[in-house]
């Protein structure tokens, strides 16, 4: 389970960060199989329970102080952020008094689009000394290979959405918009702007079905040119499948190496049993 | 009530096929008043009873032979098309000979993007011997003109934010996607694919929401980068301006001289009830 990232350190206090889904669970035990010690910081209401058989502590999402002491405490020398973050309620966030130090930099952190925000956060632990890593360097079989990695294959129609997908992501990419995008027979029918992923798929059902039954057009998902690839990653799971399939999608692409897989095991199988594609696109591809 | 394009011509017969809203009976009234004699066809289902006011017959989406014909027989040298037209359902629809006569050219109609559709419709017309014509050359007042034309002002954050949106519907044209973003406090919440303005304005309240009061955020809509202007511009009414308020944006920006404003009067009353700015960019503005 050991890669490229991880074979250089070994026995790395690694503190992480949890939001939501399968994967904080997944970096832990990938990290501490190769060797690692993990700590887990638990957002609280968005962080799974699975996370607790390693060593952890919950945090809310307002207790910067909390976090900040919990990472000296533990000496976590690296960090790692990972899994969904439920948007805030500001009115309804439990501050701590770390909030309110840090909160002259947390409201310059608010402002501009996400991917601005995460350099920023991630310049944020740097500055108060934690380094701050990819998931994948600890957990690098999470990473979306490249070529099909279901039995259905894209067909010659489907492997053109893809492409159109990928040109209208790429373009997208400057306004730190997004991520993804669904394509059908030539024809863009969403783009993912501040709803996220699973409510972009879910509207593309009455659109994707005017009169024909077969399964066509394909969810692309991509990370933004040049983005951080430690910090927010896109990622699809089982869910993303079957929100595909009730929207009579074919199937699914990512960029290879570049895009995470949640529940790998469970996502395929999932692919497999409606029949979608999966594919992996290389990054000179299109 | 004639601008430019009208006064080239005297008396024309002016063929109208409508859809849905209430710009073919603006466009047939504007006509008649410049001296031309409007015959309105009404494709049924969209169109409204108001059209019922000017010549005209109804006809089905899929009666393509009946609409030829009916062009003839009124012997109309100039069309427009003008107002919105649902998505037909492929399998309720009602072919006549005309329509499996021109079945080929018009599965070809039905590939790929939006724009290059509207092309292929311009070309189905004259190869036909009808002139396509704007519904701006008959109904100039129908533009949106440049400036501001509510009582509300922008404020310079919702001219950060314009600049933002129209910098997105640029990127976006070159793939035939809609014409509308939603930008807030220089993050874009939405942008429109095959979904429709509508829909994507009302999916921006929840994201637009989290935890504050005043208005903010902008819709910004603009034709397509070389749009064919003659057809499927876009347009903004007193709905657009209801959805945008109900999803508490602080107001409208459209591309001046290229976006119609159907019911006018009632558009800007609105927005002066709701406390919306509307402004119309000019095209070397942002």
């Amino acid at each position: 389970m050991s890669g490229a990232g991880a074979s250089q350190d070994s026995g790395v206090r690694l503190g992480i960060i949890a939001g939501g889904g399968s994967l904080p669970f997944e970096v832990a035990k990938a990290a501490q199989e190769a060797g690692h010690r993990p700590f887990v910081i638990a957002l609280a209401g968005n962080a799974g329970k699975d996370i607790e058989q390693f060593p952890h502590a919950y945090i809310g999402v307002g207790q910067i102080g909390r976090m900040l002491r919990l990472l000296r405490r533990e000496k976590c020398s690296a960090i790692v952020i990972v899994g969904s973050l439920r948007r805030p309620n500001l009115l309804r966030l439990k501050f701590d008094s770390g909030f309110v130090w840090n909160l002259p930099t947390l409201l310059r952190l608010m402002k501009g689009g996400d991917d601005s925000l995460m350099r920023r956060i991630a310049r944020f632990f740097e500055e108060r000394g934690f380094e701050l890593r990819a998931s994948h360097d600890f957990a690098p079989n999470l990473l979306a290979p490249a070529g099909i990695f279901s039995r259905a294959k894209p067909s010659p129609e489907a492997m053109g959405d893809i492409k159109l997908g990928f040109q209208v992501a790429k373009a997208l990419g400057a306004f730190d918009i997004g991520q993804a995008v669904v394509v059908a027979q030539n024809y863009v029918l969403a783009v993912e702007a501040a709803e996220g992923t699973d409510a972009m798929i879910a509207r593309c059902g009455p659109l994707n079905k005017w009169g024909v039954k077969e399964k066509r057009g394909v969810l692309v998902k991509a990370p933004k040119p040049g983005q951080d690839m430690r910090l927010d990653l896109p990622a699809i799971g089982p869910k993303t499948v079957e929100l595909a399939a009730a929207s009579s999608l074919a199937g699914i692409a990512v960029q290879a190496h570049q895009v995470l897989l949640a529940d790998q095991a469970a996502l395929v199988e999932k692919a497999d049993s409606l029949g979608l594609f999966l594919y992996g696109a290389r990054a000179d591809e299109f």
